[in-house]
């Protein structure tokens, strides 16, 4: 049994929970170490089972050490409840922010009077929030390649060329490096697009004046990254250089609040106080960043309102911004390792004056 | 208000129901005309209320007509909540395949005792699977865009090309077509791959024995494709020719039953009985097909399980296949579109002769 399976069973015991229904599929990649689709996974200290339906069932027999497979005769539910019978369990904790209304009434009423359906909340999402070295490794590398991505990317960026076919050229390189795609829809807002906090791709040409905002990611081996940078063809303007200024400085400060035992609503303050102080409170609406790891966004969230303390391992990006309808959009997005006295900005060699 | 929110109202007003909260993006798209993420439409015969955050509230604003656009504040239940109790709903339905069971909490405890929450199944689904004359030209497009990416495709595949590369440079060529992206996470499986019904990518080299299976879509403004075609650099030999004739057989088998009135399972079980009878029925596990529109797996599925009728306006996927493990697979998939007396072959002229 894996380790992290094992911890997840210490867990579930403390709760008096004999076993839990895990349904998000990237809590099952992490407990298993494979990549899956459309699946189910029984964590129980009597038996691992993982199931799937017969487009995934080879692969998965073949990729599975240490949990027993099982493939979905009939309806999915079916083969779980009989899989929860037949190990005995009376108590089956399942994910509740991932099982839909739907799907867990069907559970209930599949499983009957015998079986206790009860709701668990973040039980995996607790123990990824901390990274260990192997992944903090596989983030790097992920980090790397984006790098590589914004070099390659300045070879290509001239005016004329349209958002759509510089996403088009990014994600071909992308695969070529040997990442399996891009880590969410590439975004390149130039203009007034990057006014727009999640621009939508366009058919629009890169004209001379104004910053192109790019926010791009790759997914290697299931690891994400997420960086923003800005791009200009031309002069930059005084208010645009004034406004990367104090995005700039609200990110070092940030960034410099970060210590293991600090409450995360403080890394936020830090950073939304002084856009605020400047002026542009009311132009930076989301929140300072979020953790990443084998999701874009996973735990913690970067926000006011997240109480938690910083804690070594951690890997968060930290993005303040400022967003001026109709004018333009500045952003700057780097990804931090939480470590024993501080913060690693682990994309931190990714020229931000570009 | 749009025909589409109209015809909802009807149907919500014959169950009683005054309201529904909309929490799939693909309905939203559907009855809005406009391609949300991370958004809810609160629809109600009083007025419709699209919901969103301050990353796409700008574009919201500017790209909505006939519903009013309201920013979440604090969090998203709460301001919903303060909507619904402004419009003096008492009954709001809510879709039980898409809300999460932590969200249906969070709402009904916010919401309180004053409104009755009330599970609703496919509401919209039910309208979106009869297909409009606008729909089924998106479609088209989107098919006739695949069937360029097929031909473009003949150009680069060639023995040592890998299967990543092969969907890079796909992607690349679908995006600079104007497509925002492929329509799905693209199947280039070779080899012993080709077993594997849902392939994932690998940097795996092409050879020159054995079939590979092209499984490509695209999003041409919203609408998908989806098309599975076999491409071989060397001699057939008699197995892959014997099992090859055996699933275009079966296809056209399926394709022939579809007629308006007949039970849908009839088509699946036409097609899989003549794989049956040939001797490969365990080596067929998956449904025959499913619809298709604004998302790539939509209703009605085309399973063995579903006793509904065809109707003229759906729009499915046919595809049968034979995967035998360790050796190779074998799939074709069509688009076809329900006509008053047949199925016209959306994605006919595609050649399967290659």
């Amino acid at each position: 049994m894996s380790q992290r399976i094992e911890r997840l069973i210490d867990l579930l015991l403390k709760r008096e929970l004999p076993a839990l229904l895990i349904t998000h599929q990237p809590n099952i990649h992490y407990l298993t170490g494979y990549c899956a689709h459309d699946s189910y996974l029984l964590v129980c200290a009597k038996q691992n089972v993982f199931i799937t339906d017969s487009r995934y069932i080879q692969e998965a027999r073949e990729n599975l050490r240490d949990v027993v497979v099982e493939q979905i005769n009939k309806s999915v539910f079916e083969s779980i409840a009989k899989i929860i019978k037949d190990l005995g369990i009376k108590k089956l904790g399942f994910e509740s922010k991932n099982l839909v209304f739907l799907e867990f009434e069907t559970l209930k009423k599949i499983l009957g009077k015998d079986v206790k359906l009860i709701p668990t909340y973040d039980l995996v999402e607790s123990q990824r929030v901390i990274k260990d070295i192997g992944e903090v490794k596989k983030i790097k590398e992920a980090i790397s390649l984006t790098s590589r991505t914004f070099k390659f990317l300045k070879s290509i960026l001239k005016v004329g060329i349209r958002e759509i076919d510089i996403a088009a050229q990014l994600e071909h390189f992308i695969k070529k490096n040997n990442a399996i795609s891009a880590s969410f829809p590439l975004i390149i807002a130039s203009g007034k697009n990057s006014a727009y906090p999640h621009a939508s791709l366009t058919k629009k040409t890169i004209k001379k004046a104004g910053p192109i905002l790019i926010d791009i990611g790759v997914d290697l081996e299931g690891y994400k990254s997420d960086l923003t940078r800005m791009f200009f063809l031309d002069k930059i303007s005084l208010k645009i250089r004034r406004i990367y200024d104090i995005v700039l400085e609200a990110q070092n400060r940030a960034i410099n609040q970060i210590k293991p035992g600090r409450p995360i609503s403080q890394i936020d303050k830090a950073g939304r106080e002084y856009i605020a102080q400047k002026g542009y409170g009311k132009f930076f609406g989301h929140n300072l960043g979020h953790g990443i790891g084998l999701e874009v966004h996973e735990a913690p969230p970067i926000s006011s309102k997240n109480n938690d303390c910083v804690i070594p391992g951690m890997v968060f990006t930290i993005e303040p911004a400022i967003y001026l309808p109709g004018e333009f959009g500045i952003r700057l997005e780097d990804i931090v390792l939480v470590t024993n006295n501080g913060a690693e900005v682990l994309s931190g060699y990714i020229n931000k004056s570009t």
